[in-house]
């Protein structure tokens, strides 16, 4: 077995109560390396088509990756893949915290649930051993409770649970896995796969040593990334993400606004934890392992009580909770993102979604009977919170928004789809796409919906370190953020490709780390003679596989766009004369096919998948 | 300037005697590199499309490397290029020896010749001075000679010349640049372009030394080749290029035999350098700041004298003139080739027009008539090395066969063209195709025509490390010889690119660096933070350059594909029931298209020439 895994997939059907281990060849580890890699490979070699995500035949999949569980600073992540609920499609997500590393220390690289068990369970990982365990007395219980419990019976206070709280358990369509009580797996709905699988958590514990190829040169990485961390990124020591940016974001129209439909927000500068520090309690946490210490933890009395095992928010909740549902209270913002993390619901389609409901109220779309009386105007944060709880509860007008926008407007009717911000049903993150046109590209084509994980940052060429990053990749020439032209499609090409490469190695984006560097690193651990071609190849194998698993599913090219708002002016602001303009949308995304190897309906084409060493693959899009 | 560079391009006009220097933008240097960059970049860039290869309107360039001119092993080699006087299209070179080298200590990374000197001249270049000189004494004179004279008059031993000989000022369409006397530009008849100009010679002298920005770093990386290379290429010390294998080669029908007609050569093992070194007085040579020191020199003085100033043949020469004309005679190899440097001819090219005769001598196409009463037949030594001669004098036969054998053909008729081994023009080298049939896909598509030197070697899975090595571009599993689908025109696609970086960066395929090194070394050179990503990427840029240039000259898909001979198996030998399918030849063509991002007629797509961030390109294709 190559250094860096455990040589073990896991796999549970909960169904047949049949726990077996896998063990792949080196040539799999090698072509999808972990992560999202291994999500791709199980969902398109294993999941029948056409299946409904919540029913026993959905498959979810957590993996580690080849750094996982080593003291490599930005390496504490998994992901978790399903077919979404949300979507309908390919779902993935990632997550920090502590649990994947737990998870390679017992023993395993990733695991497959399959079927569904008969009652609530949960899974305990202990050492190589695995058991499932009855959850009855778990159900229904927010994710805090769970833990303790958890923890209690098994006699264990190190152990790392990964777990739904009511929110998944209830099948809301965005709920998402959390680990450790602070870290989601957020997007796609995760949670509620889980959830349909009377799945309540999975608790591990481990204490395996993983080898190290060279040492030396692991060492020597670390060390360099020490010498530049410090420097690069003092702000998210201090405050992590969102922290003394939100104004700026807000001046330039790039911090979404009322559903994304004004543009500055006068009450950015007090939702910025770097102002509103002292308010919150703010103090700083990290994941397995790593030394940035990135992750808020906020400890609030009053007007509502946080508590602090949930963390605090990412600069995603602030926006979501914040701007975008015109709520200008920072404390406001922590408490319902304590919720989404005690119910286990995603912060960004559920703040979307409350937003999207607030917007429908004001226009009359949504009346006082719709919503139980409450007051869903913007900037109501007291409505909001309660939102939350009424999603994660399906009660009411939360039942209908637990759907996720694209289909809570179906029902709704009287035009409120105009106002469902989401691509593929999955809700849009909180860089406005309209300032970022080329992450406005990125959310179109995203094979999980709009999201900001696997995308371009189109001001990412902010200082001389970054543009040497870039340049290692033949990137010679800053980014324009309006430009839609072939030189930033290629631009987006490269980048989004190589996100999926951080996503199946699970190395954080917060990390100095780059195109040079992370073979370096994969190389120090594995001993794999790597390079940042077959890494960047990689990321376009599992780009092109999640795109094949949409097609198969019955996506088509338009299923590749953006919603109509973006395509008129923000009311007020920076962006107040500024629209994506809709025929260079098309032309970017025919480019981005095309750059992509696929063909002008999106269809990667056979050569391609034989060129990515994943000719298997064809079967799903040309067998029928 | 970025280090690694001069800065300064010569571009000088003979028509005019004008002389001036050009400093490219660091993004230039960034974008192209050096050698087949530069010149893909300057022949698409500055020539009139349909021109005449000999006219003054051609330009013939000389381009050094990053890394030329600095003491690292394996980088004293320089490109030339021009708009090849034997295809009609995209014709560059690389040639090893001391002169690139020289050429950037003297100041300058590349000349660009222009026009045409009324009468015969050559370049003086010493330390940023450049002189026009008269040269009309030179004329006629063999390399060896002229050479004396340069340095002579010139007062200065350590000059360093490229020049032709006769057969360039004859314009043998296959003529070659010779540096040093003993090492050849060999493809493309770019001697040819130059005798075109009058232009003899160019003498080089510097003394500039050239910064290092991590000399540290480079030491490191020299120190670690010095400890594998003497490992690894034992053979290439003692005995250079067909030390040790001509044997095997012909016992697996990879000895290219009387034409490319028969299979196994009995002679072969007394064409091997290893076996002959007593009767050839071989000792070895070495490029400049090379150890490995692999260039044979021959000393011999019956039955023919051969003058050891002139090196000795590589395995491709030992080949063309050997096996290929039918000769068990490695002293009259010797002697054609030590001829080939005196005059400026292509072993490659010569050998293979010359075994092309003896098979239309043996059919009877050819008659004593024809050959001034020379028996041309197969085997005869003395009747090659005659040929040798007639040709770079262009009489009598030589003077057909000094146009290539497809144009020989098209004069002789009498179905001659079924005996005329090359593609677009270009003579085939001494690898067999139907045994590395990789190779021979490589053969028909490459935009030089024929050339083993942007090309795959199919057994390049030899051993341990060349294993460990390919896995660093995501080749997994190794290759087999008579593999045409997709997996294997995958490699192609990727080898044949990265070649081309080995000939823009101009470092020798014989080191053992690989993908890994490479990046390394020239961020210790130059500074560039670069990686496996950007230099492929720079190689599929240059192919891409190169087959775009053949379009707009006229070249189709038809161009690509091998002489009728190779679908048809070998007289005899391990290949006698062996032949290429035509079906899979054509099926693997389109296949290496679609890799390429090609469309179906090989012709790049504006997309593509944007993602190689080339789009000025797509004039050459779109703009008529």
């Amino acid at each position: 077995m190559v250094t860096g895994y455990t040589g073990n997939i896991l796999r549970v059907d909960l169904t047949k109560e049949d726990i077996s281990i896998e063990n792949p060849d080196d040539i799999f580890y090698r072509r999808y390396m972990g992560g999202e890699g291994f999500v791709a490979y199980y969902l398109l070699k294993e999941l029948k088509v056409g299946i409904d995500p919540l029913s026993p035949e959905n498959k979810l999949i957590f993996a580690a990756g080849p750094l996982t569980g080593y003291a490599i600073p930005g390496t504490g992540r998994n992901s978790v893949g399903a077919k979404s609920p949300l979507t309908g499609g390919f779902g993935e997500a990632e997550v920090g915290g502590y649990w994947g590393a737990e998870l390679k220390h017992a023993g395993f690289d990733a695991i497959i649930i399959e079927g569904k068990a008969k009652k609530p369970v949960y899974l305990w990982i202990k050492d190589g051993e695995v058991e499932i365990k009855e959850a009855s007395h778990l159900w229904g219980k927010v994710t805090g409770e769970a833990e303790a419990i958890i923890k209690k019976e098994l006699g264990d206070k190190l152990i790392r649970v990964a777990q739904i709280g009511p929110g998944g358990e209830k099948l809301v369509r965005y709920a998402c896995i959390i680990n450790d009580l602070r870290n989601a797996a957020g997007r796609g709905g995760l949670g509620a796969v889980m959830g349909s699988k009377n799945l309540k958590a999975i608790a591990v514990r481990g204490h395996k040593k993983l080898e190290v190829s060279n040492k030396e040169k692991l060492k020597a990485k670390i060390q360099e990334y020490h010498d530049v961390a410090y420097k690069t990124y003092a702000g998210y020591f201090e405050y992590g993400t969102g922290g003394g940016i939100m104004e700026s974001f807000a001046e330039s129209g790039n911090l979404p606004t009322r559903n994304f439909r004004d543009g500055n927000f006068s009450g950015a500068k007090v939702l910025d934890p770097s102002i509103m520090k002292e308010e919150i309690n703010l103090t700083m946490d990290a994941c397995y392992a790593c030394s940035l210490r990135c992750k808020k933890v906020v400890n609030i009395k009053e007007p509502w009580n946080v508590d602090p095992i949930y963390g605090g928010p990412e600069y995603e909740s602030i926006g979501a909770f914040g701007s975008n549902c015109g709520v200008d209270d920072l404390k406001a913002v922590c408490k319902a993102n304590e919720l989404c993390n005690k119910y286990s619901l995603d912060t960004i389609s559920t703040g979307v979604s409350i937003g999207f409901a607030m917007e429908c109220y004001e226009n009359g779309i949504l009346i006082d009977k719709d919503t139980n009386g409450i007051k869903l105007n913007f900037g109501n944060a007291k409505a909001m919170i309660q939102m939350v709880e009424m999603i994660a509860k399906r009660e009411g007008l939360g039942d209908i928004l637990a759907e996720g926008v694209k289909k809570a407007a179906e029902k709704i009717k009287k035009g409120a789809d105009k106002l469902a911000m989401h691509v593929k049903g999955q809700e849009i993150p909180m860089h406005e796409p309209r300032f970022k046109q080329g992450m406005g590209v990125g959310y179109a084509i995203s094979p999980t919906g709009a999201e900001h994980m696997a995308n371009i940052h189109d001001t990412s060429f902010a200082n001389e370190r970054a543009i040497q990053q870039h340049s290692a990749i033949g990137i010679l020439e800053p980014l324009q953020l309006n430009d839609l032209s072939a030189k930033k499609i290629r631009i987006l090409t490269y980048y989004s490709n190589w996100r999926n490469v951080s996503n199946a190695l699970l190395v954080c984006y917060f990390l100095p780390w780059d195109y040079v560097d992370i073979p370096e690193i994969v190389n120090a651990v594995t001993g794999w003679y790597t390079s940042t071609w077959e890494l960047m190849k990689l990321g376009e194998r599992i780009t092109t596989m999640a795109r094949t698993f949409n097609i198969r599913e019955g996506f088509t090219k338009k299923d590749d766009w953006l919603p109509q708002r973006f395509f008129q002016p923000h009311t007020s602001g920076a962006l107040a004369n500024t629209v994506i303009n809709s025929e260079e949308l098309e032309r970017a995304i025919n480019i981005y096919y095309t750059m992509m190897g696929w063909d002008n309906d999106g269809i990667p084409t056979k050569i391609k998948l034989e060129e990515l060493d994943i000719g298997w693959v064809s079967q799903s899009l040309y067998s029928k």
